[in-house]
C-alpha cells in the first residue's frame, strides 16, 4: 500500500482589515478590525499550531489599489488592503507563543535595501528558531513605486532581473559570508568569532554594492525558506530558480492534464539543475465547513451574500492593471486577454469555469470559484483528491478570522490526520527541516553555489 | 517646598554579544550570549516593567568597526558590535510580555526608504499601544555605507540635510496623510475610513519622491517619541529641531557653569520656536552597586580587570575614524584634537577627567569614568544630583545584563520612590504622555506643522 502523502498546511492571512474576500469584516464573528494589535495574532498563532498548520502566510502590498474608478477611494472605504501595516513585525511576537509554526511574509525587492532586508531575515530566523519564510514578490501596483520615488514602473521582466540580483545578493550574505564554525564564543580564550571565517562579499552589480560581512552569524536556515507566486513566463522562470514553495490556482483538470503551472514550474527547475521535488505547490483555497452540507452551503451562501463587488472590483482592477470600473461589466472577457495579468488573477482567468463568458462572470468566479464547501468528510476528500493530484499543500483564505481556521482545525484536520496526510504533532527542527527534511538549501540550489567552503583547521 | 524632580530610567543595550563594556561577556554572570534569541529579551523587558523603568533603548550599526589595526578583525573577535541583529524586531515580542515600558531603537536614515521605515514605525506604535521611540543616526561608519552601497561617504553635514529631508518625509505621512476621524470602522454603513479624509502627501525633495497616501492608520503616538545624540554643530541643530529625547554624556560641573550640550541644545530649542522644555536629556551613566561601597568598589574593580583593551581601542577607533592601533597610546590628545569626533568620544574628551592627557587615559576614562559606584543610597544621591543639575534622565550601560539592572532595580529604584523621584506606578497612555504629558507632537515642535486642519462635517 502507498503510504498516504503529507499535505502542508497554510494559512493566509495579512496586517490589515480586508484581505481576499472583501466584504466580512463587518460580520461580528470575525476579528479583522482589530488587526493593529497584538491581541488577535497572538492567539491565531496559538490556534494554529493547536491544529497542526504548518505556516502562517502574511501577504502583503506596499501601496494602494487605486486603479478602479481611477482613484484609492473604494479601496479606503472599504478597507481593502488598505490600511496595511508591515507584516513582519508580527512574526516575533507570534514566534514567543509557539514552538514550531512556521511564519512566511511577503516583501517586495524594491522596498528595502538588500543588506537591511537580508539582515532582517537573518534576525527573525534566529529569533524564530529557524521558522521564518519569505515571499518574494515584484512589487506591481504604480502607487508602491511611486511611494519609493520609482515612478517609472520598470518592465515586468526587468524587475525580475532586478530580483535575480536581490537574491545573490542574499545568498552571498546568508550562505557565503560567515563559515559554519566562524563563531566559538569561548569564554575562556575570550574569542567570540574567528576573523578568518568570516567574509566580506564584495557585491558589485548592476543594481547593487554591497561589501559585507553579513552582520549576522550564521541563523537555523541561513537562507530564510523561499516562496513565490508568479505565473507570468518570467515569473514561473524565476520562480523554477529561487521558489522552494509556490503559491499557486490551477485546477485538479489541468493537473491531470500535465498543464497549468506545477509541471510547467517542475520542469523549468529541472532544466535549471534543480530537483523539481524541493519545490512545494500550495493551492489557494477557501474552505467552508459545515455539520451538514447543507449548513455548509447556506454558510457559503450567506458570505456571498455579504462580499463586497466594490471591493472586488477594486482588488481585481489593481491585480489586472485596468480599471474595471470603466467598462462595461457584461463585455467578453477575450477583450481583456491581451493586458497584463497578474499572479491570482491570471490563474483565475486560465481556470475559469466553463461559464466565465464576461466580467461579472469573471468576479463571481474569483469570489465564489475557489470556495470548497461542505462537510468535514467532503473537504478532506477533496484536499486528499488535490493531493493525489500533485498538489503538495494548501494556502487557505479565511472568509472570518479565526473562524475559517478553527472549522478547518476541529473539523478537517483530525479527518486528515486520522488518513496519515497530516502528522499528529511537529517534526523537529527548523522550517525548512520539518518541510524538505533538512534545515539548509539543498545543495542543488542555485543559493547552494554561494556557500563558502570550510578553511582553516578548526574545520571537519 | 519644591516637588521632586521626576527622573526618567532607561536601559541601554544592543541586540548584539558586546555593546559598551567590551570583554564582559566571558562573565559566566550575563545573559549576553544569548542575544540572538528571544528569551532573555523577554526576561529584561518584564524585569525592567516591574522595576518601574521608563525606556529600554537598543542601540544599533549598519556595520563593522573596522578602523582599528586597518580591519574588522579585532571587533569581529572581540563580539564588539559584531554580529549585530536588527534591534526593531526584538520590540513587538517584548511589547507582547509588557505594558507600560517603551521601546526605543536606533535606525539610520541610510538604512531604508522612508515610506517603508515610518511604516515600519507605525505598525510598532499600533503593536505596542504607543510605546515606540526611534533613535535618529546618521551612519558614519565608512563598513555601514559600502554595505547600503553609499561608499563616498556624504560630508557630515549633507547626511543632517539628508535626515531632515528624511524627517519631513516622515512626519507628513505620520501627521499628515491621516486625519484624526478618518477612521470610521462602521460595520453598518459597511465604510471602514472616509477616502476624502486620507491624503497623498506628493513629497518632492532633492533625495525623496514619496506620493502616499501613508499605509497606516494614525497610530496613538503618530510620530514615535523622537530620540537623537548628536554632538557636533549640526547635529546639536538637529537635536533641537526634532528631539524629543537627546543622548549626552556631560558633567554636572559643565551643566553648573551652563555650558555643554544640555544648555546650549535648549538654547537652539528655543530660537527654533520649540518650547525647551519638550526636551529631555539623558546622562549615559555605567552603575555599579554594592551593599557596602567596598564592596561595590570591588565589583568595579573587577569589571574593569576584566574589561578589553583590544575591544574598547576597535569601538573608539571607528568612533573616531582614525586607527588608535596606528598610534602611540601615550601621545598627547591634543595631536588629535582636529579630527572628527562622533557622540560619546567627542562628549568623553570634553568631559575628561584632569588628569586625561593621552589616548591610554582617554581609554581608561572610557572605560571607568562612567562609573557611578556605591551603595544604593550613593547611587541614588548621585542621581538626585545630575537631576537638581539639570538632567531629565538616565542612560543606563550594562556591565552584565540583567545583571547591572537588577541592581539597580533592587537597590536603587525603591529609594527613587520613597524620595518621590520616581512613581510608584506608570503614568497611564503612550510613552510620549507618559513622559510629556500627551501622547501626541507638542504644537510647537516642526512636526505638528505638518498636521491637517479637520475637514468635513463630521470632525468637531
Amino acid at each position: 500500500m502507498r503510504r498516504p502523502k503529507r499535505l502542508i498546511l497554510n494559512a493566509f492571512s495579512m496586517n490589515c482589515v480586508s484581505h481576499i474576500q472583501q466584504g466580512l469584516w463587518v460580520r461580528d464573528d470575525t476579528r479583522q478590525l482589530e488587526y493593529a494589535g497584538l491581541a488577535p495574532w497572538l492567539d491565531l498563532a496559538r490556534l494554529l499550531e493547536r491544529g497542526g498548520f504548518d505556516t502562517l502566510f502574511l501577504a502583503d502590498v506596499m501601496g494602494l489599489y487605486d486603479t478602479f474608478r481611477g482613484s484609492g477611494d473604494t479601496s479606503i472605504r472599504e478597507g481593502m488592503q488598505v490600511p496595511a501595516n508591515d507584516p513582519m513585525l508580527l512574526i516575533p511576537a507570534m514566534a514567543s507563543v509557539t514552538e514550531h509554526l512556521g511564519f512566511a511574509f511577503t516583501a517586495s525587492v524594491y522596498q528595502a535595501h538588500p543588506f537591511t532586508f537580508a539582515r532582517q531575515c537573518s534576525t527573525l530566523d534566529h529569533l524564530t528558531g529557524g521558522r521564518v519564510g519569505w515571499n518574494i514578490v515584484t512589487t506591481y501596483l504604480p502607487n508602491a513605486m511611486e511611494n519609493l520615488g520609482l515612478d517609472d514602473l520598470p518592465d515586468h521582466d526587468g524587475r525580475y532581473d532586478f530580483a535575480d540580483e536581490y537574491l545573490e545578493v542574499g545568498y552571498k550574505l546568508w550562505e557565503g559570508s560567515w563559515e559554519e564554525d566562524a563563531v566559538l564564543a569561548d569564554r575562556t580564550r575570550r574569542i567570540y568569532a574567528d576573523p578568518a571565517k568570516v567574509h566580506r562579499i564584495d557585491h558589485v552589480g548592476p543594481n547593487f554594492r554591497v561589501a559585507g560581512p553579513h552582520l549576522c552569524e550564521p541563523s537555523p536556515q541561513r537562507t530564510p525558506l523561499l516562496f513565490q507566486a508568479g505565473s507570468s513566463d518570467r515569473g514561473r522562470e524565476f520562480a523554477a530558480r529561487h521558489a522552494e514553495g509556490v503559491f499557486v490556482i490551477t485546477s485538479r483538470t489541468a493537473l491531470a492534464a500535465g498543464t497549468g503551472p506545477v509541471p510547467d514550474i517542475r520542469r523549468r527547475a529541472a532544466a535549471l539543475g534543480r530537483n523539481p521535488d524541493d519545490i512545494a505547490f500550495f493551492q489557494g483555497l477557501s474552505i467552508v465547513v459545515g455539520g451538514t452540507e447543507a449548513e455548509a452551503r447556506a454558510k457559503e451562501a450567506a458570505y456571498l451574500e455579504q462580499l463586497s463587488t466594490d471591493g472586488a472590483l477594486a482588488h481585481l482592477s489593481g491585480a489586472l492593471g485596468v480599471d474595471l470600473g470603466a467598462y462595461d461589466p457584461d463585455a467578453p472577457l477575450e477583450s481583456f486577454r491581451g493586458q497584463a495579468m497578474q499572479g491570482v488573477v491570471r490563474g483565475l482567468l486560465e481556470n475559469a469555469p466553463s461559464g466565465t463568458r464576461t466580467f461579472r462572470d469573471l468576479m463571481r468566479a474569483n469570489m465564489a470559484g475557489q470556495f470548497l464547501t461542505g462537510t468535514p468528510e467532503q473537504v478532506a476528500d477533496a484536499l486528499v483528491e488535490w493531493g493525489e493530484a500533485g498538489i503538495d499543500g494548501f494556502n487557505l483564505v479565511y472568509s472570518t478570522t479565526p473562524g475559517t481556521f478553527v472549522d478547518i482545525i476541529d473539523g478537517v484536520v483530525p479527518l486528515l490526520r486520522e488518513r496519515g496526510h497530516l502528522e499528529d504533532g511537529y517534526r523537529p527542527g527548523p522550517l525548512r527541516q520539518k518541510l524538505f527534511g533538512a534545515p539548509r538549501l539543498p545543495d542543488r540550489h542555485p543559493g547552494a553555489a554561494y556557500r563558502r567552503r570550510p578553511t582553516g583547521p578548526a574545520s571537519s
